[in-house]
């Protein structure tokens, strides 16, 4: 048995998954199982604390430190921001992990911002100061990291960027339940949007992939990437940074996002960051746990 | 002669300023001459430094520090994004103040940012963290500071959220020579409008004021701040400040200016932040001078 091990969970909206790592963020073993946060939040972490202790008897191994991230500001006794997981604001997350590995330190975290230490330490966003990792997926997240740091703002709440308004008339916000960019050009929204238009259930990656042959997709995913464009723009604007690497679901459509991202970065940005697709794609989150787990 | 003084310069695009200050910040004495662009850049530098020299002699002091800011980023051969300063570009500033003060330390820097410096160091940003500074003038910017240390950029530019787009359809921007939300929200953009408006030269201050009872500069002005207020809270979205100050001349309108700002920061930031205004006014940026002297 290592005890230099690092057991990284990701709780996400529709999906969990961990994973056991070595420090140098390779992934030894991982499993993957369904939220069903319909079923109750606890229940999830009930299932996935079985399954690492099952993960952990096969890999013969005992887990050094702990990293555990979520979606919202993880608390000691909620998380803050995390709609998308329905049932899982009053959760005492770290304390029942801590109850199964008492004697383990562990770090709780917001998957992005988690997502980008990863990438900062292993990935495309290495060396690169300031440096801006955007979560572009059913959530629209983005987190700053500056001499390797994530800024995480005084509430934790730093980079929650679904949450911009829209216009200088936008009476939708945070405190009337709105997330107003977030429902705009994130996933569930777009795919939303788009299944009405075309009147059969189409995820946002579908919708893509209709744009180059449909043209009521085509204005749809326009009109997304003018506006994301806008905010990812204002944002380099604020933030000066090295560079950007765009994880999260929408990057799989990486071929339309990033050229669509680049344009706009270029013509507004007087020191145009460079801009890349993330080196991590599905286990952003679970190696940014593991990330987490190590510091920094 | 005592060198536990520091002399402060300020260039702005109509004012320079300078002071003999102490190692509290308090102002021992101040000049002001005009800026008189149009007749070139290093004209300013060596009148201001003929000035400084003055200024020494009258107080028997020698500086032990030199602070120098100016709209832009200063670098040793040029100044960038200083479009509001004629000339100011091609300027070696802190080659031609060492070369009258060469045994000094000289620190040079953008006004926006020192002055935000000054308001952690004396002022209103006094242990917030992270703190913004807005520098609502003719020119508009923002500082941000983490642990008291202001975020440059990789390039310097952090902050010049004057060159923000203003629309997802925005095709104008920096590459296009344009700095879409100043020239919207900025004073010189403000005041220029409203001259046209109201067929007279009106200054941005005059228009704040005017539109308590004129209903065509009342729509102005609310047109103006709905676009500000969105700006400031997406940008208080992304950094999650625990304080905002405001400096600049705009802020002499505060009692119109704050509630607005103050309105939309409650309505769209998950954790609206402290609402200020700054504690220098006039003498913000020269005060930054002295601040960026001392280090920070």
């Amino acid at each position: 048995m290592s005890d230099d091990r690092i057991l990284g969970i990701d709780f996400g909206g529709t999906k969990v998954a961990l994973g056991l790592a070595d420090r140098d963020g390779t992934l030894l073993a991982t499993r993957r199982l369904d939220t069903d946060a319909h079923a109750g939040a606890e229940q999830v972490v009930v299932r996935t604390l079985a399954a690492a202790r099952a993960l952990l008897a096969d890999e013969g191994a005992a887990p050094g430190r702990i990293g555990v991230v979520s979606p919202g500001i993880v608390l000691p006794d909620r998380i803050l921001l995390a709609p998308n997981v329905p049932g899982w604001e009053q959760l005492h997350l770290a304390e029942l992990v801590a109850a199964e590995f008492p004697a383990v330190p562990i770090s709780v975290g917001t998957d992005a911002k988690a997502a980008a230490l990863a990438e900062w330490r292993w990935g495309t966003l290495a060396g690169a100061d300031p440096a801006v990792f955007l979560s572009l997926g059913t959530g629209i997240a983005a987190a700053v990291l500056v001499g390797g740091r994530v800024l995480t703002g005084a509430n934790g709440a730093a980079g929650e960027i679904g949450y911009n308004l829209l216009s200088p008339q936008d009476t939708e916000g945070f405190a009337s339940g709105a997330a107003p960019l977030e429902e705009a050009v994130g996933g569930r929204g777009l795919g939303g949007r788009a299944s009405e238009l075309l009147g059969r259930p189409v995820t946002a990656g579908e919708l893509f992939a209709l744009a180059k042959e449909n043209v009521e997709a085509k204005e749809l995913v326009t009109a997304a990437l003018d506006e994301l464009s806008m905010h990812v723009a204002n944002l380099a604007i604020a933030l000066d940074p090295q560079r950007i690497a765009v994880g999260g679901g929408l990057v799989r459509s990486a071929d339309v996002l990033l050229p669509a991202l680049a344009d706009r970065l270029a013509h507004a940005v007087p020191f145009p960051p460079q801009l890349v697709a993330a080196r991590f794609d599905q286990d952003a989150a679970l190696l940014g746990a593991v990330a987490l787990a190590l510091g920094g």
